[in-house]
């Protein structure tokens, strides 16, 4: 039954009897983590072979060391694999550390501060500052390098097949500060959307609309996570840019953070070859080159995407039933309650979930009180300001399947708890 | 015989059998390269026990998962021997990635660019520019950070105990748009020349003398790189700075690079506990953490000092010959001709060579002709520009004995070819 259906007395006794069973929980003592996503020990185990997988042998494909120095592109055969990881041409990519999170700010560091194309080019330079478009909600560490850079971010409602590309095309087209978009185009964190072709098709030509320097940064960061055997597709938005002309405006991102191990995986970054050059201008100033000997063990492992395949089938055994119970605590708490609305995504390691206007901290806050951590209130929005404060993210992929459910239980508990307040709030004294 | 002993005759018929010898060189086909201070296979191969070396247990010694994301100051083992290493506390100490110089870069990019003491304090905020002392010759990749961030850079005379401190002390103190000043205390790039208590001190005092915001880059590479068992000592600057009231102004670094695989090893950075929280703020945007696996791998590799300096001993046996043969070549071939100086390093990578001004480039270029390769001229400068031309940068570690041999004869007839032309070019027609 809809809460808006409820008599104020059934909700005076529904509140009592949702405290009483919410100090249950507070007296139960839980100590639950539902904030970040990361893998579970179990995914973590899927790769337990990396170590010692070299058996001695640290000759690359090109009779080289990869105990030496250089090499700021990557191995070669770890090239072959971003190539195909990223939709790209091996000369299209370079294969770095551990965390394409560096990469993305290096990238924007090059193209706000250093520049990318001479002197002048740094978007710092150009008169009225920089702004960047940030679909919202969207991921927290891609908000926080803007805002350390000091580029400022213009939120943009997300749909489900991507952003809502008739807010971003006018935006663009009226303010030529405008340098990017941020975009996490499959199982976007924390909503799980998957963008449509028309959105990417859309999304290639920006470029065109937009002043000098734009680019489109795309964290392919879930590209391989589907929860299920069945690939979910998505366009090859470096196509779509070389069919207009755009190809030199996409900077395209990935990482096997969430297919070996979380801390200690390979970053892969794409672009056009020219604007791969600008940007190694810049990267060889900091580093002689990445540890080649953690990208040999990561081919030797995984020689090409058939393995990488294989690997996620197994981490989507692990992670599936975390998701489906996520889905069915929600279903069967709030599903008739309009209580709050959430996705259901097919990959990913998120669940977005929408309150009732407002309630989005004291949910979170109250759900902490019973020992269930949850991300921060607004942590999806450009300056951590969520302007209706309704956005929870839930990160179910690391406590085990019963962890998952009893935190899910007190979520949804705290959902039902402050919704029945709000709404005896807005019924009043006499209501 | 000193060069300018000779008559021109015999100038002449030297110079004719020089060439003859080069030409046998040349015909020879050698390849070989003194352009980089790398490890040799050799070296590489002392510490082949690390991969596989965790044998499926990544438990830490706080009891998590070094697998997992996170930890931006490293694993607390790697913490405790990095404060041994650089001579602080752990809590003054944080381990990174592969890289050192990427800590030095983005440290400085976070004092000059994002400020580290609030929005004002970035050096590139003040009027006047920022400018950096760099004691010359130098390394040539501190000098490229500078000159990437647009940091200008003034050229400093490294004495045989370090830097000239009347020099440095004289420009600090008249020009408060100097930050700071590049220092390899032990074993200096290219020099090997290690600092003095003197100077240390003197060092720890310029904080005092100088404007806001400066700091002492000190870049302690080669702290454990003896050629011999005999340590070496130097003064622990945080001391000297704590005496003095500057230890907020001191950022140390190391890293594992020439102890163990040189692309693949740990990082390590020092500074005051303010210091450090300060650039951490930074850190933490484009960072999620180092990889805690490899650090791991490291400490259980090397869990103490001790360790590293048995491995150190092991690696200045295959060292020692190289650089033995360097000096013996350069004794034997040019002793007592007045065609350059050298120095005799008790550690490090590096000789370092200045021949009689206006050779450097003309000696280099005939030695790459005769299939040498050394570092380019001017490398160990800002800007790429010795202004006597003289130094040259020989760095034998990386080639065998015997290379390092020919590599050395034909250094050393290239020099005395290019002194015995310069010579017979200021003797003239009728000399």
């Amino acid at each position: 039954m809809h809460l808006e259906a409820y008599s104020k007395s059934d909700l005076l006794a529904w509140s009592r009897e949702l405290e009483e069973h919410y100090r249950g929980f507070q007296a139960s003592g839980l100590d639950l983590d539902l904030t970040r996503g990361k893998p579970s020990i179990a995914q973590l185990q899927l790769s337990a072979a990396l170590d010692g997988i070299l058996d001695g042998d640290y000759c690359l494909a090109d009779g080289s060391d990869a105990r030496g120095y250089g090499g700021l592109d990557g191995i070669p055969e770890a090239r072959v694999l971003a190539a195909q990881w990223l939709g790209l041409t091996e000369a299209q990519v370079l294969v770095a550390g551990n965390s394409s999170l560096t990469l993305m700010y290096l990238f924007m560091l090059s193209a706000h501060v250093l520049g990318l194309q001479g002197a002048e080019s740094p978007w710092c330079r150009q008169s009225g500052g920089a702004r960047f478009l940030c679909p919202v909600p969207g991921y927290d560490r891609h908000f926080a390098i803007c805002e350390e850079l000091g580029i400022e971010m213009l939120p943009v409602p997300m749909n489900a097949d991507g952003p809502d590309m008739d807010v971003v095309e006018s935006l663009v087209t009226a303010d030529p500060s405008i340098k990017g978009i941020w975009c996490v185009p499959k199982f976007s964190n924390p909503t799980g959307v998957v963008y449509s072709d028309q959105v990417v098709r859309r999304l290639a030509e920006l470029p065109g609309r937009a002043g000098d320097g734009f680019f489109i940064f795309w964290d392919n960061a879930y590209r391989v996570h589907e929860f299920d055997t069945t690939p979910v597709p998505l366009l090859n938005i470096m196509d779509e840019c070389r069919r207009r002309g755009s190809q030199g405006r996409v900077v395209i991102f990935g990482s096997t953070s969430k297919v070996t191990f979380a801390g200690a995986g390979l970053a892969f970054m794409g672009a056009s070859v020219d604007t791969l050059n600008a940007f190694r201008r810049h990267l060889s100033v900091l580093t002689i080159g990445p540890d080649k000997v953690n990208q040999l063990r990561h081919l030797r492992f995984l020689p090409d995407m058939a393995a990488v395949r294989d690997l996620m089938v197994r981490h989507a055994a692990i992670l599936r039933p975390k998701f489906q119970c996520v889905q069915q605590r929600l279903r069967e708490g709030l599903g008739n309650h309009g209580m709050g609305t959430w996705t259901d995504p097919a990959g990913g390691y998120f669940v977005s979930f929408d309150a009732l206007p407002g309630l989005a901290a004291r949910i979170i806050e109250r759900a902490a009180a019973a020992g269930v951590k949850l991300t921060p209130a607004g942590a999806a929005f450009p300056y951590g300001r969520d302007p209706e404060d309704r956005n929870i993210r839930l990160a179910p992929s690391y406590p085990s399947v019963d962890d998952v459910d009893r935190a899910m239980q007190v979520f949804v508990t705290c959902v039902q708890l402050c919704s029945v307040e709000k709404r005896l709030g807005e019924l009043g004294a006499d209501g």
